[in-house]
């Protein structure tokens, strides 16, 4: 074996996905806090730093690491651009530290001669003078100077041992045994809505007033407003491309089509064009770019779903028939994804041997649109695709454009979803559209904010989409709507929903989720007035969301105790616990249910038996309390969910200044 | 960013410490089981194999790995011999299985017309026909034949899907997507005595058995019988070098030495020679190797000290100044541990720039004892040297000699603890010595037993050491001995004393955990049958240990419900579960307690109901129960700890020769 030093052993640093294989994502604005273990044999005092940079940054910026307990050390650097960047960690012994350490143990402990240690202290206080300019220099000259005309030992000590004197040597000596840490860490930061969101999906076409008109980009622009008045932030239109006729699907997903049926929207491509054309039924691109920019005027975007999938019209099978499986009968075989068919599309073969011209074509596919302006896109199935694909091209357009959104639409095996996000998706689908009882929802919040996920994955909770309306939908009908939104809006920072959510549209295909009359193969064109709606509710949600950034972060998520295993009960505090939110939801939409809360005051900050302020902020009701243990009674049918902040009510008068 | 594609994602391979940076440990006779979460993109069918090879083989042998659940998978392969192994894994896309897998469905699903999917079929068997020789090629020529001439679909879909078919295109196909982990893994692979064994240490010196003549190696050899009658396997030798008059401590550590004091065997050094020199009052070298022999035909092994430090008269001082520290007035420091002070000690300087030639003179040290035969050694103070200087030393002793074990004494801080662990260090003592109480001792075993430590560090439970005479035995009596040993001798398969500690030596000097009249700085020689002896108690702990397999594992400790909180009850399995072993130990040496214990028959493998005997192998007392519910009494003057043997009584009639 080759000898060789490495002398201080820096491991555990954390935040790291799989030991650096991954990067962690945060958002601008935030602060990395780094933590790592640091130490070397013996009993030398050590130093420690950050060193991080911007991609775009040749050299590395410092920031201090703090020695917590336990050799385990802590420090934190300022995330301040959409951009990815590296850290990792320098340590080293701190020499004069250990000197002063030693010294000042030994002068304690009643050492009678300390001659030589005053010596070895002065030599270092030399050594580092070569490396001094300025102030520093004539603050080291003067101390040994001053140390030198000492008339005695205790005299020269204190000089030697002078908090100036050891933060200037601290900062300029040779940092000895310099090690760095074996590996860089990445932390991509994006911008804020990558963590904080509401997302509303409509179908362009649908957007008509007028009952057998396809809808257009013009129509959308009218049904923005709604939309903001809601208070969504980005609104994500399913595939606005040509649609293929061979193969179209019909109505209920038939397998043929009748004439004027507009077919799936995801079988992308036709005569007119592919992934980079618009539907002309749609208009045309200007059309679309005008619909960008009114949505940026509300202050909102537009969300693409990128679908990478052929019509069997589309170009790409007659231009590039080498990226498609042909079959030893000429054939190229439909999708599936079992036990869904897709008749009317063809799977793109990521296995081809034209795979780098493909990869490019469909970067190219993703600069296009980005160059039109969006910033967001809703993945399709990307788990049928190669995971580095996604690598790559998530990689190549952020390094363009770091601000880009990639959503990722798997709903598939665990590690498989995981994988997608650890490849770069800035936020995924998830599990939650399934998950409707106290344990299950405990258990699936505490895996994705408790463990690892929270480093990587950032879930957007959908509570329905075009192709999945859940069994409590359909079972439960307005209070299940009302509750599945509010746990949505509150338990995640990001959440989404499908248009005819808000009219607590319920009805599926028997034994499926499908839509019955699904919007995926009709036009449907929905009176957004009618009786039953649910707007007012997700519009309080979504005001309640945005006045209060204890609901804009992700891993502030705290589950409480509830004595009923029908209500959950949760909350989410800022870092200096000024907005703190809890909220109690009844899980069981057909019958009312009562429970005691157990409000967490000292987590809160609240001494015992102070009085503090319950506001509902659904219902604007507040009330006063000062125990702990708080009854509710949830009546599904007017009040699924309650959402309280929580304020201390502490300000005396010498707050005020006419105390003064 | 680069193209490029690793089609399968290989992750969380396991056993591995810190992501492989540190192999893990194992024994020859072990099975290293290894998981990992192993897949790709889509639906595909994937296979995967361990790698794996000793460190003198040039090529990997495999081992099959087998999908357990939710994308994990699991394998293990045979640890057969004492040297380094590497491994690992291998994962490929199945493309025959994935074929039979799709076709299988589809013709369930009732597919009509599966025309395509056949060609498909034959033409995989066709490609692996052209890797495929003698009788496997002669299988796959007869199906793809029969096949050809099949009179219908379903008959074609039997010949394609015949498992023997399948296994032999499974066996030969081109491994498509061909994957490897990104690390390769190590296991160092000790022999059983790592694992388990029982220390027992002795100053030779104090070995005669005539007050006042200074003991031999040949009075060692004449002590042996004694040791192994108690059942120990390694005697540990403080070091049997020269030792200094520079500096040399007098008795209980006093700074001037008497006329004829001995000194501290840990002064290294004088005139006669160093660390490969034997003190002439021990006899010689030739005398040393005859007490390896006699240990050797006793089933036992002499463990040496090393101790890389220096008196002032060591050869070293005057040959290579340049491994020793000066400062600036030109003199040498002496050794200090805080608090301890050893003033009759130069400690090496690791930091110098002759460490090449240092580190070369240290390896020669080991060597020189290893050809005399010697194979276990007990570092002393690793954790003032480098990590990296134990990692080379272990490593190139354990290249030419991989039985060389090493202990570990270092009692410091945790991290630098399991540090030297990882770097190499085959056992390390713990902090078993000073937990005591119940909470403290199932929190620190569950550490070593439940972290990640269990995969490289191996407590040795020393339960006293010539430095540490712990308060508990200065106030507990032999009750608190005998407690002591019991729970080490059956918490750990590693355990160990210091002699004096079956005559119940107390005595320390006050406020401290040194002995009164501490062996280090005197010669001492005991009355072995003096009264208050536990010799018998030792003995049959040790017969115990080696009559029975369960306490030959570490990592097989669980912990069971008492109601007393003095009251320990604990208990080791053999995976068969026909070595079953309960303790119960009285953690307070001065009153008597009572408990009920919690048998955990379910995991013990007893029906609920069924009688079993409980043996109680301290005193040979057996008796019957049916209940999972064990009311004990435990005296700690008369039996502080119950050792049970749990067996089954469950043979039948049918199970005897004369039933049939």
């Amino acid at each position: 074996m080759k000898k060789g030093q490495r002398p201080i052993v820096i491991s555990q640093v954390r935040p790291a996905v799989d030991d650096g294989r991954y990067p962690v994502k945060r958002e601008v604005g935030d602060c990395l806090t780094v933590t790592a273990d640091i130490f070397k044999e013996g009993h030398d005092m050590l130093a420690a730093v950050i060193l991080y940079r911007r991609q775009d940054e040749p050299d590395w910026r410092e920031a201090p690491l703090r020695l917590a307990d336990n050799d385990g050390w802590v420090g934190s650097f300022p995330l301040e651009a959409n951009t990815r960047y590296s850290f990792t960690i320098e340590a080293w012994t701190e020499r004069f530290g250990s000197w002063a350490d030693d010294v000042s143990r030994r002068a304690e402990g009643g050492q009678a001669d300390l001659t030589s240690e005053l010596l070895e202290g002065a030599r270092l206080v030399t050594q580092t003078r070569a490396r001094a300019a300025g102030t520093d220099a004539a603050l080291l000259d003067d101390a040994l100077a001053r140390a030198g005309a000492a008339d005695s030992q205790e005299e020269r000590l204190g000089i030697l041992l002078q908090p100036s004197l050891r933060e200037v040597v601290a900062r300029l000596q040779v940092r000895q045994d310099a090690t760095r840490f074996d590996r860089e860490l990445e932390v991509v930061v994006d911008r804020p809505r990558a963590r904080f969101a509401s997302w509303y999906e409509l179908f362009p076409r649908s957007q008509s007033k007028v009952p057998g008109r396809h809808g257009t980009f013009a129509d959308c622009i009218e049904r923005l407003a709604d939309v903001r008045r809601m208070g969504f932030d980005v609104v994500y239109l399913p595939p606005i491309h040509p649609i293929g006729l061979t193969g179209r699907k019909g109505r209920d997903n038939s397998l043929s089509a009748a004439p004027g049926d507009p077919g799936s929207p995801w079988a992308i491509g036709g005569p007119e064009g592919g992934h980079t054309s618009v539907h002309p039924a749609l208009g045309t691109l200007e059309d679309f770019r005008r619909l960008v920019t009114a949505a940026e005027r509300l202050g909102m975007e537009i969300a693409l779903d990128l679908a990478f999938q052929c019509s069997p019209d589309h170009p790409w099978v007659r231009e590039h028939p080498e990226w498609f499986y042909r079959r030893p009968d000429g054939t190229i075989r439909y999708a599936e994804n079992p036990p869904k068919k897709y008749q009317d599309i063809f799977p793109i073969n990521f296995d081809c041997e034209a795979w780098e011209a493909l990869w490019d074509e469909l970067l190219r596919v993703v600069l296009y649109w980005v160059e039109e302006g969006v910033r967001t896109f809703r993945v399709d199935n990307p788990h049928t695709k190669p995971f580095d694909f996604w690598r790559w091209m998530i990689r190549e357009v952020q390094d363009r454009y770091p601000e880009v959104i990639f959503l990722s639409e798997a709903f598939t095996r665990p590690k498989v979803m995981r994988e997608l996000a650890k490849a770069g998706f800035t936020q995924s689908y998830t599990y939650f559209t399934w998950r409707n009882f106290k344990d299950e929802l405990t258990e699936y919040l505490q895996e994705l904010v408790g463990s690892d996920m929270v480093e990587y994955f950032r879930g957007n909770f959908f509570v329905n989409t075009p192709d999945i309306l859940p069994e409590v939908l359909q079972r439960g009908g307005p209070p299940a709507f009302k509750m599945r939104a509010a746990l949505a809006a509150t338990l995640s920072p990001l959440w989404g929903m499908y248009s005819g959510f808000e009219l607590c549209e319920g009805a599926a295909v028997p034994g499926s989720e499908e839509y019955a009359g699904s919007e995926k193969y009709e036009i449907r064109v929905r009176d957004w007035n009618a009786s039953g709606s649910i707007v007012e509710y997700i519009t309080r949600l979504n005001a309640i969301r945005h006045e209060n950034p204890a609901l804009h972060a992700y891993r502030n998520l705290r589950f409480y105790a509830s004595d009923s295993s029908h209500v959950l009960f949760y909350g989410k505090m800022t870092p200096s616990r000024d907005n703190v939110i809890l909220a109690a939801v009844n899980l069981d939409p057909f019958a009312s249910h009562s429970a005691t809360l157990a409000i967490p005051l000292e987590e809160i900050g609240i001494p015992a038996g102070e009085t503090y302020e319950l506001h509902e902020l659904l219902t604007d009701v507040r009330r006063l309390a000062h125990e702990s243990a708080l009854a509710v009674e949830l009546d599904p049918q007017t009040s699924p969910a309650h959402i309280y902040r929580v304020s201390r009510w502490s300000r005396r008068e010498q707050d005020f200044p006419y105390f003064r």
